[in-house]
């Protein structure tokens, strides 16, 4: 078969959404499909099951439900449903307070500025649909992040707030209320309004789980507002609830839009027809490139600037869904597929030279958007625009890796809208819920990140022994080797602390020709 | 051996650059840095033979001479070396007098923006540098970048600089002079200083390779100021000539310590005594992790916000030096190794899921940095700090994946500083060159990347060849498969190239039932 005709025979294409996906790029027999006929049948009634109620997180025992969040009326319960469209018109009514001035800042001035302290789901989706959507200078508020513990890159962000402090709204965004990271951003956040003469209380808004502590400390400190995170929504999935729609709509991004693109999506890909299931072919190009057991990596390259941030959302959203060690039955499994990718074309200046010619380990994914920009676009040639150029860069890299046997897919939107992105979030959603079907997995817990989490506890417990130690040895300089000894910890550990107090000055070290030699002292 | 008399056996410091590295977490054997000693023998006596003007780039015939930019007495002539030394001198100039006042913008007002115009090798080294050390409100212009030739980005990218385009200098940076998207984004720039009022000429600098269009073209039109690229330094080495060094000194970033950084860590990696080469151990450590043919990817997780673009520095020097289909012998060997990674703790609430429990596909290589902020810090609990949380999570994720034997190496650095910015850079750049040695491959062109531009080339003809087809037919309506065999045409590039000009209003669609029988006319 030419490739023309593979091309056509294999095309999806949803006018009304305005999706296409050109799967002929993946190099599998015209019998597959066929042959996953009954494994993606599964996959259609597990996901049927799930966005009824099910139980679809075992290990949890929790329902998943982020579907009803663009749907309320499908969700299990009329109390569900309520909850779901009472939090999004509370979120609307408060933006529109926020941006009417009806809600200040204690000054009397309008909120300018909105500062989001999350991590993982509460900071990867906000991010991406911050930059997808935004424009610089007319938004309605400007929007920052502290997304990590540390303590140099929280004051950078606050510097990029310097001046603005006193507009600035924060949003604690956390759903056990018990995620570290956040809470350190909480107390530097309110710290730096302290120093700037401001009530931190004042300017602080809360999403949350029910009960979580982070709620308590927004009751009791009365904080501005409190909007909800349910245990059905996962943190991966939860950027159209209160997490992603709150930042958004204070943007002034239009939610309803991003809403009803996933709901649209979510119908199409609720097809138990195959080849009419945009979602069920992607799942099943996933499969069939990486072998099922995440033997290729998954390489995406949107040609949109916008979307630079998409590939930094689908990790999570992928490798925290797909990366298990065990199946549903307990056998290990390792399963997993490796996401990365930032843009085109950009990225083919600096990594396209290893997808042709080097180690073929991946597939890619490209996102074509059609539509180049508002208003009408300069000639660079005579008939030829930069957006020309984008789409010759594309679709030239694309041959050029079809030469060399490297597989791609692509997917094809009309532009970078509030809608389009709703499409965007909802269609990866199904996909790696099929593709968990398809390899038997969990797709809704994550009990890997726990370990990592315990241990850093374990070091935070001795750093505060060692610090004891330190103080009772009354300035007598020890090895770390004879500090760990003393309190019992790990030698490794606590050489590794003991450098970093030195460096911050909490601690004296005095060097030795043999580095652990070296003695620390109080 | 215990963990912890293997970590103190294989741990590398050294105390003058306050750079550590610990290799102990790769499982390799005790007898694997002997077996391949004669392997880094031939690596150094290649690196050598580099250094002092051999021709290390064969297919095109050109020295390879990043390392005279930091210490000019070593490049292979003296003409070279007042080269080298001049253009410092010049680029140090040049920002003083933007910072004084002496060179100002056509208004009469000092510059306060700088809007870099360039991709690849120039622009992911400035865009990383520019994160990683600038000062928001405190830096002395503000650095921005046209790094794609997407029209929206541009625009985005213009909505930035509203306001401030009278004051904006704009770097215009291309070796050959020839990169598309470089031209695109000038053209484009250009034309917003027109739309502004503003002649564009008056805010234009050059930095490109001798006699290329770009620098005919700059003094054509008479620019501001021009700096030479040299042909014996690649893209993704030009870091620290003119193409990262005229942005970094424009904010005011410390360029010579940034130098000396580089060139300290240059002095200790030419050392060839294995122990004490860091980057002689980490080319081998990635050997042993990937198996000397990229079986696994790097994953690249600095516990710093600063360092977040690293990962994406290092896809380029690491992928496209070492992305190659042949060897220096001309076998098919598919070399490579993939690169992912953002930074932690961040991406453990992304994708340590599937780090840990997943696919064992990767190795990681930590980045520590012991200084924790410029000033002192809260304590978010008794005793502790948010850095301490940083450090915390890092040695508790590294132990996570320790335990279920998921490789990893260290590098710890005192801080982030122009010093040790121009320390890592030096590092990985002889880290590759050790490791292309070991493989047998030519880490320094880039033949894989000409096929994608050379097919984009005929892409942008082909779209001039349809408008002139759908002009000829006056309006008449013709599908996709008409339209390619009237202008002899590829079918599918005809489609896309119609459904990207059709959503621009360029050609007029009516749509059918079946998407291919849709007619476009002009």
């Amino acid at each position: 078969m030419s490739s023309w005709n593979r091309f056509k025979k294999y095309y999806y294409q949803n006018a009304a959404l305005g999706l296409s996906l050109d799967i002929s790029r993946i190099p599998f027999p015209d019998d597959f499909l066929a042959s996953k006929e009954g494994a993606i049948q599964k996959a259609f009634a597990d996901m049927g099951a799930l966005e009824k109620g099910a139980i679809s997180n075992p290990d949890e025992q929790r329902m998943v439900g982020h579907y009803w969040l663009r749907a309320p009326q499908l969700a299990p319960t009329k109390d569900l449903s309520n909850e779901i469209s009472s939090t999004l018109n509370s979120i609307k009514d408060f933006a529109a307070k926020v941006h009417s001035g009806a809600i200040k800042a204690p000054g009397g001035a309008k909120f300018t500025h909105v500062l989001v302290i999350g991590i993982g789901g509460s900071a990867l989706g906000p991010q991406f649909v911050n930059h997808a959507l935004g424009q610089p200078g007319i938004d309605k508020m400007a929007v920052t992040f502290f997304d990590n513990t540390d303590p140099d890159g929280i004051d950078y962000v606050l510097g990029t707030l310097s001046g603005h402090l006193a507009t600035t709204l924060a949003i604690v965004i956390s759903k056990s209320g018990g995620t570290a990271e956040t809470r350190n951003g909480q107390l530097e956040a309110a710290a730096a309004f302290k120093a700037a003469g401001l009530d931190y209380t004042k300017h602080y808004v809360a999403v949350t789980g029910a009960g979580s502590k982070l709620e308590q400390t927004a009751i009791k400190e009365n904080w501005i507002a409190r909007f909800p995170m349910w245990d059905w929504v996962g943190g991966r999935t939860s950027e159209l609830c209160a997490v992603g729609l709150l930042p958004a709509a204070l943007q002034g991004l239009d939610i309803q839009a991003m809403l009803d693109g996933a709901a649209a999506i979510d119908v199409v890909t609720r097809s138990t027809k195959t080849s009419e299931n945009p979602a069920a072919l992607l799942a099943l190009m996933w499969y069939y490139a990486t072998n099922g057991v995440g033997a290729k990596d998954m390489v995406v390259l949107p040609y949109k600037d916008r979307l630079l941030l998409f590939s930094r959302y689908l990790q999570q959203l992928v490798m925290e869904s797909l990366g298990k060690e065990l199946d549903l039955n307990g056998k290990v499994v390792n399963q997993g597929i490796a996401v990365y990718g930032n843009k085109g074309s950009t990225d083919q200046h600096a990594y396209v030279q290893q997808l042709r010619e080097g180690v073929n380990n991946f597939f890619v994914t490209f996102i074509e958007v059609l539509k180049d920009r508002s208003g009408k676009s300069l000639e660079v040639e005579p008939g030829i625009t930069a957006g020309d150029y984008l789409q010759g860069f594309y679709l030239g890299t694309r041959d050029a890796l079809s030469e060399k046997d490297r597989s791609s897919v692509t997917i094809t939107l009309p532009d970078v809208s509030a809608r389009t992105i709703g499409i965007l979030i909802g269609l990866y959603e199904r996909v790696v819920g099929f593709y968990a079907s398809l390899v038997g997995i969990n797709a809704y817990h994550q009990p890997g990140v726990e370990a990592g989490k315990k241990a850093a506890g374990g070091v935070i417990a001795l750093k505060l022994k060692l610090d004891a130690a330190l103080k009772s040895a009354a300035g007598k300089p020890q090895t770390a080797e004879a500090l760990a000894t003393s309190v019992g910890g790990n030698p490794e550990l606590t050489f590794k602390i003991l450098e970093h107090l030195a460096a911050n000055g909490s601690v004296k070290k005095t060097p030795a020709a043999n580095v652990f030699d070296s003695t620390y002292s109080a």
